[in-house]
């Protein structure tokens, strides 16, 4: 018996928990999709999304207060705690990551889900509710996805990587000097995409389908599931500077796999 | 009977023979997946998908010299005919579009399909071959998603687009002056997307989850099958000028919801 903390047997258990949970919530929002008469326009499935956000977040908060009434929550909807600091068990949650797609596109949208201890990442979920795909990490243990244990991931070449990278970074950058770091970078790697939810993009990177991403401002709950899973897989989860992040704040993100990560930083975004 | 063309009846004939020929098609590029015990490596992806390319290619066109022995062949590969003028029916064929994505992700790859007669679209197909949803139109018929009919596609507002534009443009482009076409558009829509597949960002804008896409650089075989799907719907599919696109001719390619293609090009990129 472990009084002072959580130990594995725990974490185990909050794990079978989250994973329950996070099917019960996909199935409620897939189940809206189906009840809604009017999806196919954009301002019902903005009506919808808001709901279900909202919807989402509550049921989460509530299942995680009653059976762990120590830990706390912080929600991008804000049903869950005021929190500074990040003492004991936190739960970061993304009811719906890549609202945007989930109105014009009614797919590529996830739930992301990043439980941290004393700060420390501890596991991690990202949950692609159209496909129903499962990308998790326990931290220590290994990274999955679809139920296969993940391979590491290799350090890369930045000449044959592909990069998330939105050419709104492009235009509207008050970080960067994009011409002496973003387009020279560009121009070195093999191609960009840009799928519009970080927690795509972090499970991409996770998979080896991207070799990084970066992007200009990300919240807590936007990187806090995903962070959890590279980091297991060995890749590497920033700032411009290649500080760590802090999990309370919004900025600037890169990840990528180890070496594109650092020649990234070092050799572009330090230049600016 | 019709000896002098092509009527309704053989077009519909056609179109049963084409979506069996994809569906074979795709079970054996399935089938490589499968028996190929090292595709995680980006090497034998890259030997895997120039093979499974030329072989995709091959079956199409010894199915179509079957049973259309007057039928003439395009295919990126080059195992179809030599085609310098748009007379009688010809098939327009990308076995693999989306090869990066099939070598570094083995997912979001197509086999796409136009099917021409006299230069003017009657058949278009776009068939994802992992996720097994198929995007099809018939002339004047209509156009399908998932053997749903896709609804016509409204005009759309500018600022509330998505538009599928790759960062790649910024950086290298000697068809427009981007600081006064490009970074105006992106600083205007609501956000960019990049998929790295004309065949995806083609069945994206022919289902609304995009408002338009834009490439700088399209081969026959990247548009043919879209092209068509677009049309049906009422989009609009031009060169940067708003011309009609010459069908055997690789170059720049705009499409879009009828509303934001003509604000694209009459506010933006001919601007330049």
């Amino acid at each position: 018996m472990n009084l002072g903390g959580v130990d594995m047997t725990d974490w185990m258990k909050i794990h079978e928990q989250t994973k329950k949970w996070l099917l019960d919530a996909s199935e409620r929002i897939l189940a809206s999709f189906d009840m809604d008469i009017d999806i196919s326009t954009k301002a019902n499935a903005n009506d919808l999304v808001t709901n279900l956000d909202k919807e989402t977040e509550i049921f989460f908060n509530d299942k995680i207060k009653q059976s762990y009434p120590t830990h706390r929550v912080l929600g991008e909807e804000g049903y869950g705690d005021q929190i500074t600091d990040t003492s004991g068990i936190i739960w970061i949650i993304d009811p719906i990551d890549g609202t945007m797609n989930f109105v014009h596109q009614q797919r590529n949208f996830f739930i992301s889900i990043g439980i941290y201890e004393d700060g420390i990442g501890k596991l991690g979920y990202i949950y692609d509710v159209v496909q129903e795909e499962l990308y998790y990490a326990i931290s220590g243990i290994g990274a999955y996805w679809d139920g296969k244990k993940l391979p590491k991931l290799t350090e890369g070449k930045i000449e044959e990587s592909i990069i998330g990278l939105s050419s709104m970074w492009l235009v509207n950058n008050k970080h960067l000097d994009v011409t002496k770091t973003l387009m020279p970078l560009i121009k070195d790697i093999r191609s960009t995409r840009a799928y519009g939810s970080a927690a795509l993009e972090f499970s991409y990177v996770a998979t080896g389908r991207l070799d990084g991403y970066i992007n200009m401002r990300l919240a807590p709950w936007d990187f806090a599931g995903g962070k959890v899973i590279i980091e297991e897989l060995g890749g590497v989860v920033t700032n411009l500077k290649g500080e760590p992040l802090q999990i309370l704040e919004s900025g600037p993100v890169v990840v990528a796999r180890p070496g594109v990560h650092k020649k990234i930083i070092h050799e572009y975004l330090l230049k600016t």
